[in-house]
């Protein structure tokens, strides 16, 4: 199998310490992964992470990414990205973090799409530091989606994307995501569910290879009672969703918002369509943060990341929770078996 | 102590099954509660939930609720409401069924207004039952704010109340109810949070016996992030949040919505207030509806309900689940101590 990139995040975050926790405690998850990055990092984030009487894992340079199964369990292989990094203040923006922050998620996005490797793992970026490095995308997803739209030689407009939020239990996909409330009840529309529909259907219909049993959430309290409370479901989902069972989806719905997510926890879905962002991460982070898995989905590569941020606040001292990035090794190889 | 009222709820819903397993399977829950209802129903519930070889559980008629207390463990006390009501199929809306459900709810509120009994834990009623029945009220809440308001001599207006969802891990009370998303938004008003920030200091605070620490979600994702996803945070939910802060109560927020409720969960805080129903009900249910109990604050009685409608579909089979309406009983219990 190809080798899994893991990409840096922000050098001034927690991502570089979550890493070398990884490759030290979980050996059998970091087997086939390999970082993008820079070499000083790595080590100061091993030295970060030491611990008493116990020998730090080595830093190793790699100059390809097939060259990351040849180390030893434990040992992390990096792929310099340019000039080395000169050592930065923990939990400080900073604009050359932020450089090469990016420079490593487009490194590996080109591996990916060109199919020099098999996915995508992302530690995380901050957004103002990638601001200040003049990066013109907020985050990962815009980012992968311009790569990819270069990559395809297609307009940004055809390449749709969807944030995928899945735990052990669950999975949840997002009709919108950073938007306020208000602005996100105006993107459902039918074009926008229904598009949710048929990415869900196919990202996870590939990764348990069946047609996935999706449930879609109503946008109301008790999906409208038949439009008592609101009419979105009866103007909107429900055309949606009969377009989308039209072409062979196996969806379900509107159901009540707040027993869906119950209910798919429970075995009888899949993946639960929610129509804005709160209503599907509320569950999926309820029963612990740290589980949960970033997944994007309708792009033509894999790419799954933890739940979490650069948490400037704890950067450096080695108390950051490695779980959700391995949760996210772990996703990616699911995804790609 | 002063004796527990149980309500009959719909009496074609699974309301008499749930108490009758309530007394059958958990008598030192029902121990000092009576049911206000009808005798032939609960005898007709008895039978639905009967197993062979085991006796039934008697029902005995009571003329009032301190004979209670005087009936054997298992025995279900029953303070008949009017004439007998004849047999009616289960699962069916019916008028006489909704009447009758309704005439329990008044008289128990009456009596716990008057403190003849220490409070109400009322059975599912049925919507379109109360209105076939041309009962002017669409549900509990309602009715019971009515009589209070009644009771006391004062206006509605004066009586706000608010419903709090609770398991045992969370508390969430809501800033709406039953309206659409959209009309939940223009219902965050300084007023309307800040008022919600009372009556959960002073009722949550009255069964904690010392001042809550109340975490309020924000209304967009992240919180809106300083503006960047909606302003309503910036613009009325800290104003709130101040005044409340300014009158001695233990507010914190507003918070990540999606983040809040597993805080909660972990002990950082003992309720949370949610800007509408699906933000506070969809963590509250998400481990399972039964174990969820409905409690109406604002009103001086305390009242408690299961968080599950009469499921028609399933009354009568001897099925219904009977956890919601025992943990109901319990957190009465709990707020009257």
């Amino acid at each position: 199998m190809k080798p899994i990139a893991i990409t840096l995040g922000d050098p001034a975050g927690i991502g570089p310490e979550i890493i070398a926790k990884t490759f030290r405690d979980a050996p059998e998850v970091a087997a086939g992964c390999f970082v993008v990055g820079d070499v000083a990092c790595l080590r100061r984030a091993v030295a970060a992470i030491g611990r008493p009487g116990k020998a730090p894992v080595p830093v190793a340079v790699i100059d390809a990414p097939e060259q990351a199964g040849q180390l030893p369990p434990r040992a992390i292989g990096v792929l310099q990205m340019g000039a080395a990094l000169p050592a930065l203040p923990w939990g400080r923006i900073d604009a050359a973090a932020g450089r090469l922050a990016a420079e490593c998620v487009v490194w590996a996005a080109r591996a990916a799409l060109r199919g020099d490797v098999a996915a995508l793992v992302t530690a995380p970026l901050h957004k103002e530091a990638l601001a200040l490095a003049g990066v013109g995308f907020p985050g990962h997803t815009e980012l992968l989606q311009a790569e990819a739209a270069a990559f395809l030689g297609q307009p940004l407009e055809d390449l749709p994307v969807r944030m995928m939020l899945a735990n052990d239990e669950l999975r949840t996909v997002l009709v919108s995501i950073h938007v306020s409330l208000r602005e996100a009840i105006e993107a459902v529309t039918v074009g926008n569910v229904l598009q949710t529909l048929r990415i869900t259907h196919q990202a996870v219909g590939r990764s348990l290879e069946r047609p996935p049993r999706i449930a879609v959430a109503g946008l109301n309290p008790h999906a409208g009672e038949g439009g008592r409370f609101g009419r979105e479901e009866l103007d909107i989902i429900v055309p949606a969703l009969q377009a989308a069972q039209a072409e062979g989806i196996h969806a379900t719905g509107p159901l009540a918002p707040d027993t869906v997510f119950m209910r798919a926890r429970r075995g009888e879905f899949d993946a639960v369509v929610a129509m804005y962002h709160d209503q599907g991460l509320i569950p999926v982070k309820y029963l612990g943060v740290e589980q949960g898995v970033n997944v994007t989905l309708g792009l033509p590569l894999v790419r799954t990341s933890p739940d979490h941020g650069t948490a400037f606040d704890i950067a450096g001292t080695g108390e950051a929770d490695p779980s959700s990035l391995m949760a996210a090794i772990r996703a990616a190889r699911r995804l790609i078996s």
